[in-house]
């Protein structure tokens, strides 16, 4: 548990330091975040505003990640390792990040909110997503069933092809979800707090019942894993400390930027930050074997995206008719009164409320699977 | 755990309908808070602001805890039952929500921001800290020794009286520091919801320990209580899950009060919400023996309080110098232009954080104590 506060407090202060800095550069070079032009006028007092923070989120939980490993080095223990698992999330946040980075650069530079032609930046978000899926299934030992958290649902093996098409759809899916979802000043980093410290409990439990299932002895100098009577592993998620701290790194990253993007936000995460959170989460879901968990854990991403969706349909099908004043849902409620501050955090309560009911089935299902009573 | 998700659902249901009520009702009798006169300009437009909200957040958490009770009766279980300890806990929140509802009438009707005569008010508070914890120690099992989570420290064995003496001055402390805390809109709410999730989980964890230790078998029809191997109890505290469903539903209020309160806030907690709050985790700590990690999940109270406490001495010794340019500490950096959602939003970032800290600390005493790895 050391490596989870090493790794926490490690990206909180840098990803705070570095928004704080990337602030200061950006009003200084005038780089601001262009508003979007069909957005609810109360936003367009807010263009100027320097935008693609999500560096310092990304830096941030990379930061964390890494010097977590290089201090509990210093004291060696069997679990503190990075691992080919979090490796490979890291990567993927990372890559996201930098297409988001991209798209962000392109809008800033044309001083256009219209960004990278959404051709290059969907290609590359599927290439980040394939890469990670492809590698994942070839290094890892994932598991390649669609599962309720750990129980397999009869005729959905997926294999391996059919594990890296859903896990392709899944972060595609997810950092289009986080990038709607960021439209109000620090509603997406606050609730990617609630999301990543979800992964964050189970990732750790997971390891923890691991641990207690099996017990390492050094058999004529080489390290063996056996069986012990404490309990069993239910999970069989490898690499499960790892993720926890990749996901502690990740909410921390979130915290240190929010520091500043809290409303009235001095910076915005743009792209950068939105496409990062999504893929680290939907990354997550796969590797822990939790994918039917995302859409609780992430509610409040779904929601938004479902309004955009249906605004869409309902507009075709009535030729012309709205059913929310605005899309996403976070501007419908600005545009019948609510402030933003107040939407804002009646979102973030969502998201929290959704988040402790997954933990809650989460639980569950290990009361009922574990041999606990 | 089916109770604390009834016991939060109806809590959190009841408090937000509670408090629109109250907000119709205190709107159209004119019955608003008037805002102390020495405060921050900028707060002087919040006068006429509806009131004792706190009302809302107590009969949230008593509906839904008495409530949750009644519907697991259907289904009866041997945990599901309401406790002494409970009991006296939700008596102890209800009767200094009822003294401050008295100080929030009297400053309302009064028209002036200065409540109940401060003699009469300490009174009140100090009478509900006596009853609570002279009959917690007749009534119930619970620790008298002064210990930092589940460890004596040696010479610490209070007694009775002294025990007592010492949760006088804790429901005291911590109810005034409430008070001081809730300065800002959804500023005591907010930090409320994760001081109460800490004891939540604390509460069902020590709970599941101490099931986990023993089993219940029928001998002859009546219930006994039998050791298991499955771990030991560490904790020794009567009545855990009872005093989680206090907590979940003081959490659950709340965050039902929260959400009309949220910034710009509709309407203020009042002393009805803060001395209830305050009692309410003092005497959470109390009864779950973890007095001394209080000041670590209340951190943002303890920050509170010391800052009017160092202003105050600070002012005298140097014969008229201010340490912060405003006490409570959150008006000081309003007025170093910190904008007040900014400073709310940090301030609950503080506050969750340090539960987190808190719950790490609690757990990494299971760790070292329960003979688990």
């Amino acid at each position: 548990m050391i490596r989870l506060l090493i790794a926490g407090a490690i990206s909180f202060a840098l990803a705070a330091v570095l928004t704080r800095v990337l602030i200061d550069l950006l009003t200084r070079s005038r780089i601001g975040q262009p508003i979007r032009e069909d957005g609810p006028q109360g936003h367009l007092i807010k263009a100027g505003t320097p935008t693609m923070g999500g560096l310092a989120i990304v830096a941030g939980a990379l930061g964390g990640y890494g010097l977590s490993d290089l201090i509990s080095e210093i004291r060696p223990s069997f679990e503190s390792t990075i691992t080919r698992s979090g490796l490979l999330v890291m990567a993927a946040i990372g890559a996201a990040g930098l297409v988001g980075f991209l798209d962000d650069w392109i809008k800033v530079t044309r001083a256009r909110n219209l960004g990278l032609n959404a051709k290059l930046k969907t290609a590359g978000l599927l290439t980040v997503a394939v890469l990670f899926a492809v590698l994942t299934v070839n290094l890892t030992g994932v598991h390649t069933q669609l599962s309720f958290l750990r129980h397999d649902i009869p005729g959905w093996q997926l294999g391996s092809v059919g594990w890296v098409i859903w896990a392709v759809i899944l972060v595609y899916a997810t950092s289009n979800a986080v990038n709607l979802t960021d439209g109000l000043d620090g509603l997406a980093a606050g609730s990617g707090i609630f999301s990543f410290a979800a992964y964050t409990l189970m990732g750790f439990w997971m390891f923890r019942q691991s641990q207690a299932a099996s017990t390492v002895v050094l058999v004529d100098g080489v390290p063996k894993v056996f069986a012990t009577a404490n309990g069993a592993d239910i999970y069989g998620v490898p690499h499960a400390l790892d993720l926890a701290v990749v996901a502690v790194a990740m909410l921390a990253g979130c915290a240190g930027f929010l520091w500043f993007n809290a409303a009235p936000a001095d910076i915005f995460m743009g792209d950068t930050g939105s496409l990062a959170i999504g893929t680290g989460l939907a990354a997550l879901a796969l590797v822990t074997n939790t994918h039917l968990l995302l859409p609780i854990i992430g509610a409040i991403y779904v929601i938004e995206t479902s309004s955009v969706m249906l605004q869409v349909v309902f507009f075709k099908l009535t030729r012309g008719k709205r059913l929310f004043r605005m899309a996403p849902i976070h501007h419908h409620f600005e545009l019948l009164g609510w402030r933003e501050t107040k939407v804002i955090i009646r979102f973030w309560m969502i998201a929290g409320g959704l988040t402790m009911i997954a933990l809650g089935l989460f639980y569950a299902d290990w009361v009922a699977n574990s041999g606990t009573r």
